[in-house]
């Protein structure tokens, strides 16, 4: 047996970063920057009002209150995307709309509420007086060109996630696509005679599939696009047909087939596509996984490797072997660096009993007492078959390889399901 | 000025839950169920082999050990996916896969590796015998019929949130689709001639749009689905008809045009298509926000009536009255009942001004010191034109409205902008 550590780090070691590409920031939510992101702009582009109101000469309006406002001409007007097309000489104002660029000569702008223009909307003429009832320092309600972000400035590194925000800024610089880490496209195999499609009526001896649904979810959950290949027979053939068909996908799961049992074939076909790992690992559910590289047939080689994480075929052992070892295969092929779960310390409130030195993720509910502290119930039967545990759980409570036992009342360290907690 | 709440509960009583529709659960992840679900069938269906080994009779291997084995005829198997058609009598074994239905007769499934099997793997025949060396408990490795879930039991109750394993649960029952609330189509409309589309020269005057990216980003994350309408000029006409192009939607974002200024025609080319509240929100920034539900123009009424939410043009307001206003409403429509922001209480590193009673939302850095406590670092400058400064953050430190300051020191309450913190 090898330990979770060993797996994940041979799984880690051979899946690669994919080639970055082109997209629209409208697509990019989520994803990972692959380059720097250097603005070529300055932000705002000019000096631009702040407030819908008047660009002035600051000396011309010193000392000006309601009972004694000052009298400007207005010579003209700057709206929103348009350039001003006069200076500001002594003793004139312009009126700007905000985000307008100020004319030369002006330093400050005042805002209508500090005029008499309010009364007067709709009546203006250019040729008209403003009265100005206030004196704000000289530079109110101006922004600086380059006040926000110079040319030059890298604003973005490269493995950024993008965030809402960060597409925001990325638009604010005029860029409408950038170099990402795309999305893995993971092709989904499930494997087992006795699997019946949802949605079709159940065969006398079977059940429905399962995994093909919770893996394809789980896939989508971590970032990456599923590819549903279907329901492999357990015959060297059919399965075969599905791996072959997986040549465009940049990670193949499979699932059942992994065990001891006569019909257990993914290893078996696996090694002809390419080099195979069989391992049992010390953790419980999800001891038996398989991974492998694969490139093709020898007499049909594919354009490039693939690797291949084969899981148990209990629906529950599949979905935390997932956990466990596709999660941050996927955060790392999309160029994240969060590969290791979030963990929560609780208060066990059921033991939790380790039969065979294995590291055992316990499904569990986290509930959060008054006073801050975490508790972690286990969500009912354990057994790997039981889904509805797992669906009702929202953690994974881990009992050490090296405990043979955690009692009711110990500190246990519980890892999200869902890399999020809503307490 | 109308309070947040005030302001929260306006738009929260005039958005209404979607009508449900048939999607495949492959589709569904994160959408909310609109029916309970109620399994038609036993999980699991028969009783069933949770080991690969051999069916057998309890009472005829009492006693067996590797010293003492047992002697059984072997006089069948069952495959997982096939049903047995032979009966166990006394003193024989059927060769049973995992998942593969229990023959009649049979109390106890022996694994392999309790048999002399391993050492035959291949070369066996149904005639030939087989040796038991153990002899575990009545009904060991057997999983029984309905263990899981029984038929009529309701296993997701309506208002349920997708996950992967209430996904995987409803294909065990067979389902391939289900009534879901929809993702609302969100028609994102920017306005303003200074605007210039990003991945295009900017003009002279203009800035690049981001309000159409930004807000685009947040709707996906929020769980909607963006239409982009593009860009309405500074008049009537232009934007009506990307209001009118909206009226396929489930709700209609605009951003800009409800300030003061000459140019702010949103409010009026809305009154034609329906009712109007023009608020200003006791909240920093984002204080200028228009609401209106929409059912077309006297002359041509649309199919349905749009809610509207007009926020302000500054893309960090726009941001922020989009996560206090546009948030809960999407999470009603598509049937959430989670409509608060997630809070955490931290310990404010830099002084909150309150300029003006109104409640501010500052831009901050949340952290966690070694003992457990949070930390709230405000992200730079404030100014609503700074959008890097909510780039990074990843919480909005409250200052109430009642409250002239906060000091460096002070506990303070962060709504996070993600609803998610991996700290």
């Amino acid at each position: 047996m090898i330990s979770v550590e060993e797996a994940l780090k041979h799984v880690m070691d051979n899946v690669k970063l994919l080639t970055p590409i082109e997209k629209p920031i409208l697509d990019s939510l989520g994803l990972v920057i692959a380059e720097d992101i250097t603005s070529t702009i300055s932000i705002p582009p000019t000096d631009n009002s702040g407030m819908d109101g008047y660009a002035v000469r600051s000396e011309d309006i010193r000392g000006a209150n309601p009972n004694n406002p000052r009298t400007l001409k207005i010579i003209g007007e700057v709206a929103a995307g348009s350039m001003p097309d006069k200076v500001l000489e002594p003793m004139t104002a312009i009126r700007v709309m905000t985000g307008a660029t100020i004319p030369m000569g002006a330093d400050t702008v005042i805002k209508f509420e500090d005029t008499n223009d309010l009364e007067r909307i709709n009546k203006i003429k250019d040729t008209e007086n403003i009265l100005i009832y206030k004196s704000p320092l000289k530079g109110t309600a101006i922004r600086k060109a380059g006040e926000d972000i110079q040319p030059g400035t890298t604003i973005l590194n490269i493995g950024t996630k993008l965030t809402p925000a960060s597409i925001g800024l990325l638009a604010s610089l005029g860029k409408e696509s950038i170099l990402v880490y795309p999305r893995p496209k993971v092709a989904i195999i499930s494997s087992g005679n006795e699997l019946t499609k949802p949605g079709t009526p159940l065969g006398a001896g079977h059940i429905y599939d399962i995994n093909t649904y919770s893996l394809s979810a789980l896939i989508e959950s971590y970032g990456g696009t599923p590819m549903i290949m279907g329901i492999a027979e357990d015959n060297a053939e059919s399965l075969s047909k599905l791996i072959n068909g997986s040549r465009e996908a940049d990670l193949i799961i499979t699932s059942a087939g992994v065990s001891a049992g006569y019909y257990d074939l993914v290893k078996d076909v696996i090694k002809d596509y390419g080099s195979i790992s069989v391992w049992s690992v010390k953790m419980r559910p999800g001891k038996p996984v398989v991974f492998g590289v694969l490139d093709g047939k020898k007499t049909d080689r594919w354009d490039k490797t693939v690797p291949l994480i084969g899981l148990p075929g209990n629906p529950v052992s599949a979905m935390v072997a997932s956990h466990i070892l596709v999660r941050p295969a996927i955060q790392k092929v999309m160029g994240g660096t969060q590969f290791k779960a979030r963990t929560i310390e609780a208060i066990l409130e059921d033991p939790i009993i380790n039969e065979d030195g294995r590291r055992v993720y316990a499904r569990a509910i986290l509930s959060k007492n008054p006073d801050g502290q975490y508790r972690a119930q286990l969500a009912g039967s354990q057994g790997s078959n039981i889904l509805s545990t797992l669906a009702n759980s929202n953690g994974l409570a881990i009992c050490p390889e090296t405990v043979s036992s955690l009692p009711a009342g110990s500190k246990v360290i519980v890892e999200l399901i869902d890399q999020q907690l809503n307490l």
